[in-house]
């Protein structure tokens, strides 16, 4: 491995976060709440160390993708490990372990707090727990990348590694121009949302925060009601619509501003992604119809709930722990789906849940016809051989992962439903889970080391298993 | 597809299964417990039918594979469909679905049962119920072909749809001789238990019964009271062995046999089955080590517990739903991982698992040193391509149609947990679940067209998915 690389990128990754902690510290001054001391020791703290990291001198060689895959795992780690300190100095979190929790949290856009009374925090910690949410989402190392510019061989091992999903599409090639667009499309989505949430009645805090974390689809909220608080039919549908416009594929987006209007509007992952978001909301409006009291009600939490699940923001506006079993399995089922890939979602991911169900029917036919050459195809064109082996090991790795989380923090000795509902939940990024862990109530539940666990469970689930595995694995040129 | 083959075939496995209901009607016939009419009349219905559908002019052309598939699909069906009607006519049963679903976990050696007091039932019912796991363990078709030859072509494509696991090893070539070897070694084993079963106090008829419930890891019991009605350390202690001895890919005892004891002892498959059994075992037994009242207890229950859910026998001595969490879930665990591929025992089978970590570590190797070739081994030797890729789909399937069972018998209004190891239960032919249909449960509480999803699920299980769908796909050449 490069060490000179990985520590002077190690050392632009911690300057950048705390430029990025600079907004924070300004919201703490303006609100005055006392967490501004935390983010002043810290920005300087980790500003000195950050610099001297640069400092190294720059080596011969290039990057490989392992080191990338190195930077990319340890870069998550410390950032949240940097990320959770005025949290903890800020007050209102237990432990460490707790405050470390609730950044992984954000950073990962999951959104799973343990929290009871968010709104018992100082603003600026509240302000800085939301942006984690917005650079988390599009990816920290491309962050970097664009505020620190590198060789473009070197970025692609990073961004690789960091951006979600079986394929990032056509943007790969020309990196620093693609993530300035994407970023771009993001910042710009993000400060409409956030004025329409402010023309609708929230307070421009709220406007920010809320906005925040449905950009990154995390699903923090600024006070314990969330946003049945806000008890507005109006915001509800504009987070409804923004959600699901956040887990749609960013490359998308870059195929409209380019004019390719077909290309966009025929992706067949986001087809079927509105498809399984239009089904689910109908299934369960008719199973909520009596709970909710009409039809109206039925589609209105029926929708928020399904584009807040799918999309793993996280965000409830009623306690669906009291829904109807079906609801509540329907929920699950779309908390493993998850949104498209290359969107600021989570879980599995829409496009690798086709590939794996019509790697079945192709099995099918094969049996059926041991003659033919049966492909697996996605938009109309073959699935190469390498996404199909990488999606079944990474569908094999999920489940066995899963399982291994899930026995694990059974230790702590809560029942299957919460600890399952849990592990995916913080595994697939998206916040709530089932029963102890429901919507309404929160993480707190569990003691320190399985915050812990479930920190990691966060951080495999973001960064799509492999790069953290990596980091504990020797290539053959180090023994 | 060659129908006269299909039709032809069905008939020989209806009259095989009026022949394999002689013994129960003998049975009900010597208790006098009035359920025997029931035998007769389907005897005799099923024995018209039967030697009406064989009497069909034998056809030119040859079995295709996909016929092979088409026919254990519709056999397990129909003998499942015929073996619940003298169920049903004996009484004990509310509905058809319930002696349907009663007949079909025999069949599939799950061993759930809808029954609280089967000792309610007629003895001859008892016995067929238990005899089904015997007749289901080694293979319906199986059995069918030693009674009824057919040329080696054609039962080759039989024995390929029904022998569980990635492999049946190397006894696939030699059909006829093989499978009588193995159902040799299956009837000797099976007749040594319940010799020690009455040995060590059973009565005849429970003896018998219990060991075609070990043999095929069915585990249906023959009273409400279960193993540990026998409260015998004894008998538990023979049950757990020859549990596990039921549960280790046949295909050992033929290398046993041939006296290739290295081969046989050196099975990396074997070695990690008992080793998953060795360290599940320690594990629960230290964890219910106070619930149990010292270690002895612990040991001697957790052993038995161990045996049985990976095995997939389902035996309970204990109410393993009031152990700690950690034992339950690592339970549901050892549901899902199963005993040995060609084994009596269902679930994911542990040479499956293995392929599947293998294929996740190779992955990371792979991404470590992306010029290197790497393969995942078995024993040794590399596996094949088409074994590594119909694993990868087979865990993809596994993971979609427990997803989806779950979600449709979510319908009927009970909890996640009961649900999901209900469906895990029936899936992997278990028996037990947790919660509303932990073991000292049953499976009563669901609803009648509930009973029918849980025995397709139960069907697809124990055929390894794939024959099942077969049945509702069309072949290029039909359209």
């Amino acid at each position: 491995m490069n060490k000179r690389i990985i520590v002077k990128t190690t050392g632009k990754i911690i300057v950048t976060e705390a430029m990025l902690m600079l907004p924070a510290l300004l919201v703490s001054l303006i609100y005055g709440d006392g967490d501004a001391i935390g983010f002043l020791l810290t920005i300087i703290g980790a500003g000195i160390v950050g610099v001297a990291f640069t400092r190294v001198k720059q080596s011969e060689g290039r990057m490989s993708s392992r080191d990338g895959y190195f930077i990319v795992a340890s870069a998550w780690i410390i950032i949240s490990l940097i990320g959770a300190i005025p949290l903890y100095i800020g007050g209102g979190f237990e432990s460490f372990p707790s405050a470390l929790f609730e950044i992984v949290s954000g950073f990962t856009t999951t959104g799973a707090s343990i929290l009871a009374r968010p709104e018992d925090l100082g603003h600026g910690v509240l302000f800085w727990r939301s942006f984690t949410h917005w650079i988390g989402g599009m990816g920290v190392l491309v962050f970097v990348m664009m505020v620190m510019p590198m060789e473009n061989d070197n970025s692609m091992h990073l961004v690789r590694a960091e951006v979600p999903g079986p394929t990032a599409g056509k943007l790969v090639p020309r990196m620093r121009t693609t993530s300035m667009i994407l970023y771009g499309i993001y910042g710009i989505m993000t400060l409409v949302l956030a004025i329409l949430l402010f023309l609708f009645g929230l307070k421009p805090f709220d406007s920010f925060c809320i906005a925040f974390g449905t950009a990154g689809t995390g699903g923090f909220a600024v006070s314990s009601a969330g946003i049945a608080g806000y008890n507005s039919l109006a915001v509800e549908m504009i987070l409804s619509i923004f959600m699901l416009l956040f887990g749609v594929n960013f490359s998308v987006y870059h195929l409209i501003l380019l004019k390719k209007f077909k290309e966009a509007f025929f992706d067949e992952e986001v087809r079927t992604y509105l498809g399984i978001v239009a089904v689910s909301t109908l299934a369960i409006a008719w199973n909520i119809f009596h709970y909710a009291g009409g039809l109206g009600n039925a589609l209105r939490q029926s929708l928020f709930q399904v584009a807040s699940i799918i999309t793993t923001s996280g965000f409830a506006t009623v306690d669906f722990e009291y829904w109807p079993e079906f609801s509540k399995h329907l929920l699950v089922l779309l908390m493993v789906i998850g949104a498209c890939a290359g969107s600021t979602g989570g879980g599995m991911k829409v496009s690798r849940v086709l590939i794996l169900v019509k790697s079945f029917f192709a099995e099918i036919r094969q049996i059926i016809n041991p003659r033919e050459i049966v492909t697996v195809r996605n938009n109309g064109k073959p699935v190469d051989k390498k996404t199909l082996s990488s999606t079944r090991v990474y569908a094999a790795a999920y489940m066995i992962l899963v399982c291994v989380f899930t026995l694990v923090i059974s230790l702590d000795g809560l029942d299957l439903t919460t600890n399952f509902t849990a592990v995916l939940s913080c595994f697939n990024n998206i916040g709530p889970g089932l029963n102890r862990v429901g919507p309404m109530a929160n993480f707190s539940v569990y003691s320190d080391w399985v915050k812990v666990v479930l920190s990691a469970a966060m951080l495999t689930g973001r960064l799509e298993i492999f790069p953290m595995f990596l980091l504990f694995a020797r290539s053959a040129h180090d023994r």
